[in-house]
């Protein structure tokens, strides 16, 4: 039985084997952006560096152009028009087709339009996807079979419908009953995270004050993204939490603050090696 | 009470507690750029490395895509128009309703409808706000209910009516007097800088001749609307005042020459933990 | 006789004269880019980090200002419209008429109009080309007086007609035939790469699975024609796989994962350097 | 009197006092682009990272965009046109008013009112300039009150009507009466590099194979406006060879090759704090 507590123990699961080829390690598509530029940026480069193959980005063309400046890495495709809206819906489910995990919000907004967009995406959407920002909010109105890691902070948890606790065991039972009643995965953030699918619940320790820096949310989005390409939802989301908070911490160990979330990039490569802040 | 000079003693003030949220540490709204483009992503930029937990910036189209473009980390919406004018005031204002600072200046220019619109701000906005660069002159000109940090150099100082001195003694008696007569706080910059609401006065020492290069004002602001978040104007601009030097400090350590302003970025955060150059 | 195995002697092929001159080490011409818009720009730093003196990008308008803005090294002239087309074809020969090598492929795609401007280009072609990715297709069905170096995954490779094969013996044979029959070089590439002429044969056991991420082909493409235009095709080739994989082995060394092609830029000069793993 | 070969003992004169303002340090405006990007880029930025405190850049408005995004610490204004010619000259005359030295070239291409533009320039100009590349052939055919030093490298010497040599004193005697022809400085580029009014004459031995790469000489081009707004046209062509020379030993010792002229940036400070390669 998998522990209580992520460890560096968790960072097992993704060895690779040498006979790799390209696209093994996961392809991720990251949709998002249009009010916000930096986030599906951030989302795209964290999943690269947690270790998918490809990362693409969908995003409304007056961000893709400085999307794709951030890093030669990414493949950026723009969208027609300022944000994400219905009639993207058949194209982002066509380039969704060949890809293992989609991310869906970072940066997205809360426009009517986009909570449509994303409202049918999740209505058609089959495969595995991440959920998070303003894209959460959206499914506990919709029906989907679609495999959900939803990574709310408490503020979107309580959007869910999950009850604030007094302490850590609190809010673990309270979001393992939000999980069971979605059938989803939760990864809810927070000092001490808990990812839960209702049945098995985990709590990732790692992280410091320093993240509450703008960003860290679309980074934890795309690390979710990559490790869910190759485990199951609950393994998947421990890891990522894990991961990403010991990012963080690889980032802070020298500082009292001053911490951005494109640091966390530089980082997460010794966060996956195993090194301890 | 206070030391009379600045040190590492003041960054206790900047403690971040465990149980922080996002936001926290402040919301920090930057309205700069037009004539020029580094100035705002600088200050921006500086914000966050000094702590600031969220960094806008709001400037004129032309140049909003290029400030993007330094840094997934910032928060860039365009306005209409190739600089900064009377017609932005209410969506500044709308802006900087859920910001904890306002840092008007870096980039400005000193157009006629920018100083305009400059005024207009000041007498409606009434939260706290850093002034600097060719947004400083408009102040004497009108009545706020603004607190206000001002970061005028020496010949900004003399267009406040400041008297120049002759030595530190006489710079801060000086200051001290412009500032009462203004009911603000002012960071005079010189070799040694000035801190002074003209009750209480602080003196800085940090800092070097490879400053004289463009854009360290630009970080000085920055780093003075993340301080100011947390703290009241004067130990705000003091402690602004100190990390800035220090991290030109560190920067300039092992060099004769060749600081670039946006080398302090890199090392606001070693300056944030108390190292020493 | 060269040794099967390439090794850190290949790279003694590479010695600089003291007395050289700006372009004696070589001018590359990307034609890359359209669909894709890192492809390009990492091929052309590859091939700047691997000792080429000069690397121009011809590369369609809409992603030209992208792939400048990766670097201030580069030289990158937009082409009219949205992909390479056969309308390109004169000014692509003019360009290429004062450079050394041709890298022929990074991103481009494989759209009809693109295929049909690279057949062209072969057949007009006497210099050296690399030819990468989607234009390798295109080799099989022309005649071309130019000297190639092929730079096929296995997937490419089936596509000219070779066999998949059981062991490295068996690709080696295969990559041999195929090889002969083009009349080319071939870097075959795979968890061992396969360099062959149908004469000589190299066997190169540098790089690791973390290379799987996309845009280390890329990389690749860039190397060889930074080696080609000094060098013969076979060694060229040879070199280039050892120092893209030793690349690749440099930036893996501290991590379990997390590699981005653009971290080869920067190990490329250690490689280059004789530096092991 | 100074020695022959140019040593540590140059960087004496670089020495900042104190009391320094902005500015005191010089201010440099660099004209140049067009038919290329990154030559006005990297001159400007190497003008800053050799101590001066003010870096512009005048350029035509496709290519200023880009410029400004590869630093935050550069000014960038764009001039109509797709190439500099002689409707700006009169913009440039007055942006370089209040600028201590002119870089006239990085860029600027060959075009008939582009070379037109500089001869304009050059006659109405009566300041410091640094004169480079494609400006070069220019000087020859007018007349000009200016203060230049000229940086051909030999092809660029010869169009001047210099007599090539076959040893280093060859070239210091023909380089020496060319300056004396012209009544302007010399920095002739070549293994060894000559400095030289006709009057007086140095030598400078830093410098490597290496640095046959693009874009080396718009390096040199930044250094020698940054040295030439404080010193004299011989110590300050002395000093940026010697410099630019050093910067590219400490950059190229770790390699066998792969260095690019952006890598200069980063070693320049080291350089100019006296490091030995």
């Amino acid at each position: 039985a998998a522990e209580r507590f992520t460890g560096p123990g968790d960072l097992q699961r993704l060895t690779r084997p040498t006979d790799a080829h390209k696209g093994d390690f996961g392809r991720v598509l990251v949709v998002g952006g249009g009010p916000y530029t930096g986030a599906p940026a951030l989302a795209a480069q964290a999943a690269l560096r947690a270790g998918a193959d490809l990362a693409t980005v969908l995003t409304p063309e007056p961000v893709a152009d400085q999307v794709q400046g951030f890093s030669e890495d990414l493949i950026v495709r723009g969208l027609p028009g300022a944000r994400i809206e219905p009639t993207h819906v058949s194209t982002i489910l066509e380039a969704a087709a060949d890809q293992d995990v989609l991310i869906l919000g970072p940066g997205l907004g809360a426009a009517d339009p986009t909570r449509e967009a994303v409202g049918q995406l999740l209505e058609a959407y089959e495969g595995k996807a991440v959920v998070d920002a303003d894209a959460i909010s959206v499914v506990s109105a919709v029906e989907t079979d679609a495999s959900l890691i939803l990574t709310p902070h408490r503020g979107e948890f309580e959007g869910l419908g999950g009850e604030s606790a007094d302490d850590r065991d609190g809010w673990a039972t309270s979001a393992g009953r939000v999980a069971a009643d979605l059938g989803q995965t939760l990864l809810l953030k927070g000092p001490h995270d808990v990812i839960t699918d209702g049945d098995r619940t985990r709590i990732n320790r790692t992280g410091n004050p320093g993240m509450t820096v703008g960003g860290t949310g679309d980074v934890l989005a795309g690390v979710t993204g990559a490790t869910f390409a190759t485990l199951d939802p609950v393994p998947a989301a421990a890891v990522a939490a894990y991961l990403t908070g010991m990012a963080g911490d690889l980032a802070a160990e020298s500082r009292n603050g001053g911490l951005l979330a494109s640091d966390l990039l530089g980082t997460l490569p010794s966060a996956l090696g195993g090194e301890q802040a």
